[in-house]
């Protein structure tokens, strides 16, 4: 019995999906600007984009091919100053282009094994570089100085870590259907589809805002967990104005509402229901158990060290930066795979992130330390969510409400 | 009967071939900076260029793919504004990093045919916008401030140009043999044959220099031209020393050793042995007379409009900017292929260039109108050599020598 979801072709399905990076994701503006990163891998896309772009009125559009294998060739070929190294006008050219008004618009597709054999303590200072030297960018990102966007682009090696064992061909085209599916790409319509899709997400978020839980409690297998919430923080999610006024989608696909924690009020035990994949490496059965807001225990089954490694990164890497709510029936968790990718993966379940918090989850629009805003050169978010579940919101005077039940929302 | 030619495996010439562009075309010194460009379907040597710079001791390798169907949306699907922008720091990037000292790898591989159908004046107006906005970048690569050299990726589009009617996969296959060859990457040591080349081009080039010849007479089928010789010509070609010291070959392949002609003194005609492709069309049977150094005549069988729109760019589009000597026997020549590449094209005959003469072809290293340099927006290279041409030269007393009889050296 053949039934009506995929009746569009790839090609068709592969133009919607441009669209919606372009339309929905950076809503690019006649006139305006749009900086893309892509894999090397993602030409096809890249060209559909550049061409939906020009089309939407675009002045320019500059796309830079990201090759994840000269990373690694700098951490496996190069000496030890090459993986030091970083340009001192490493973030000139992006903060010209912020200045500019340029939308940014990124393609991941990582190969998550890519850093697999390659010595941990390089990967630490190549990352710790990376991190500094782009800060400046960081935090006009965080502001959303300009609107950008993140989409997806299933290159080979990746789609072979979600499919093991299934031949490339055959691997890369149930990647896409899979994005197609989680990004609306395969509806006749897909920007009517995201225009109710963002509705709903919005009544989720300003329902939260409207509570003001002093803090959530976790429960479920292996996890009981009170997050404190930040003072005067705010729930984000789904659509965002940028300071320019243009209002777009920073996350192709999003499903998720979050907002900042307390950075010293977080006890209790977490576990991770999904690995967490850092700095190429998969971190598997991650056990965490804050005291007063840090990190004070955590094992995995494998990748301790890089876990350990990120922790110890700096002080901020011990407490958390992100509590995010994801309904277990969100379109990433109905497709039931585990997508080796932040974007895929955090839209699939509950998640915590280690590290930095955004400045857009406080009223002040700023991470202050006096309102419990945690500051980190990483932000790391791993997996607690599941259908088994609950999540209580806990006011000021103690009072409980709750929030969700079986992993849906509960109001 | 296998010969030896071939002994070594695609992958170990690929490998040659990434060697030979770090070690002698740019000659990446330890600790040194390496920005390379590159076609985005050149990702397999790109990727062996970085591990063999890292390799090497590069500080940094900075990878740049280009996607040339991306400049043909902008002018098909973009608007106007599109088509003239450029960003006001276009430049800054590439001047930090000549000022930084890395060294610059750029690989052809182009659609000859890339932007077949596109309107005229659209680009016209881009390549002028381009061509202002890299002024600055330009300047500096043509007095040599930091080493760089041009090598080449048989992308499928110019291979399907080069060898018409084959199927994909074979054409690409067969210009690579044709690279190989003709860049020395096919022999067992190719950095020795290398030596050995440049010491060959060193010895004729000392020998030009030396003779201080005040003209050159070429003399052949169809051909009986005198190119008067700039007052202070210098005859350049192989490698070069950068401003910073470093030895390097700028072009993979080269076989030319070249000097600035006189503007005013070329006298004869002469008929083209090569079609010139020129703006994307095919100018076969050139023939051309001067008189004075000017072009008073200049005929073709095809493509007539564009050489005569070509020669009324300016006044200095109908004098000479470069002369060039190239045994009939050079490597590129023996291939038989035309390739539509200037990089091959020219180091396979004799040619002239009308239009723009170098600044480094003259003592005083800059073009000077009363030393009879020539200056133009065009350089356009067209053929002249064979094995059935002679050339003499001409001393200031009158007397003759021979300089190439029958295509090759007489010396």
């Amino acid at each position: 019995m053949g039934g009506m979801t995929n009746a569009l072709s790839f090609e068709q399905k592969l133009e919607n999906y441009a669209r919606l990076l372009v339309r929905v994701g950076v809503n690019l503006q006649p006139g305006g600007k749009l900086h893309l990163s892509a894999p090397v891998g993602a030409v096809e896309l890249a060209r559909l984009i550049t061409r939906e772009a020009y089309r939407a009125g675009a002045a320019e559009v500059d796309v830079r091919y990201v090759d994840e294998h000269l990373d690694r060739s700098r951490l496996t070929d190069g000496q030890d100053g090459a993986v030091a190294f970083v340009p001192e006008w490493f973030a000139e050219e992006r903060l010209h282009k912020i200045a500019d008004g340029y939308a940014f618009l990124t393609l991941t597709g990582n190969d998550p094994d890519l850093l697999g054999g390659v010595n941990a303590e390089r990967i630490g200072v190549r990352s710790k570089a990376l991190a500094i030297a782009s800060r400046p960018v960081g935090q006009k990102m965080s502001a959303f100085a300009v609107n950008w966007s993140i989409g997806a682009m299933p290159v080979a090696s990746w789609a072979r870590k979600v499919f093991p064992g299934v031949p490339d061909g055959e691997a890369v085209a149930r990647l896409w259907d899979a994005i197609f599916t989680v990004s609306r790409a395969d509806e006749a319509d897909p920007v009517a589809a995201w225009d109710a899709h963002l509705k709903q997400l919005a009544r989720v978020r300003d329902h939260l805002n409207g509570r003001r839980y002093a803090a959530l409690q976790f429960t479920g297998p292996g996890t009981d967990l009170t997050v404190g919430l930040a003072d005067g923080h705010v729930w984000a999610g789904g659509a965002w104005a940028a300071q320019n006024g243009v209002v777009g989608v920073p996350n192709l696909p999003t499903d998720e509402v979050f907002t900042a924690p307390h950075r010293d009020r977080v006890d209790g035990v977490a576990t991770a229901t999904k690995p967490l994949i850092a700095r190429g490496t998969t971190i598997s059965g991650i056990r965490v158990r804050f005291e007063g807001g840090r990190v004070v225990e955590a094992t995995s089954d494998t990748g301790q060290d890089v876990l350990t490694a990120l922790l110890d990164t700096d002080e901020g890497a011990r407490h958390l930066g992100e509590v995010a709510l994801v309904p277990a029936s969100a379109p990433v968790a109905r497709t039931g795979h585990l997508y080796y990718d932040t974007l895929f993966d955090e839209n699939a379940a509950i998640h915590l992130a280690l590290g930095r918090a955004y400045d857009f989850n406080f009223e002040r629009g700023k991470v202050r330390a006096e309102d419990g805003g945690n500051d980190s050169l990483i932000h790391v978010d791993w997996m607690i969510g599941s259908a088994q579940v609950d999540v209580d919101g806990v006011r000021a005077d103690g009072e409980r409400e709750p929030v969700m039940r079986g992993g849906e929302w509960a109001f």
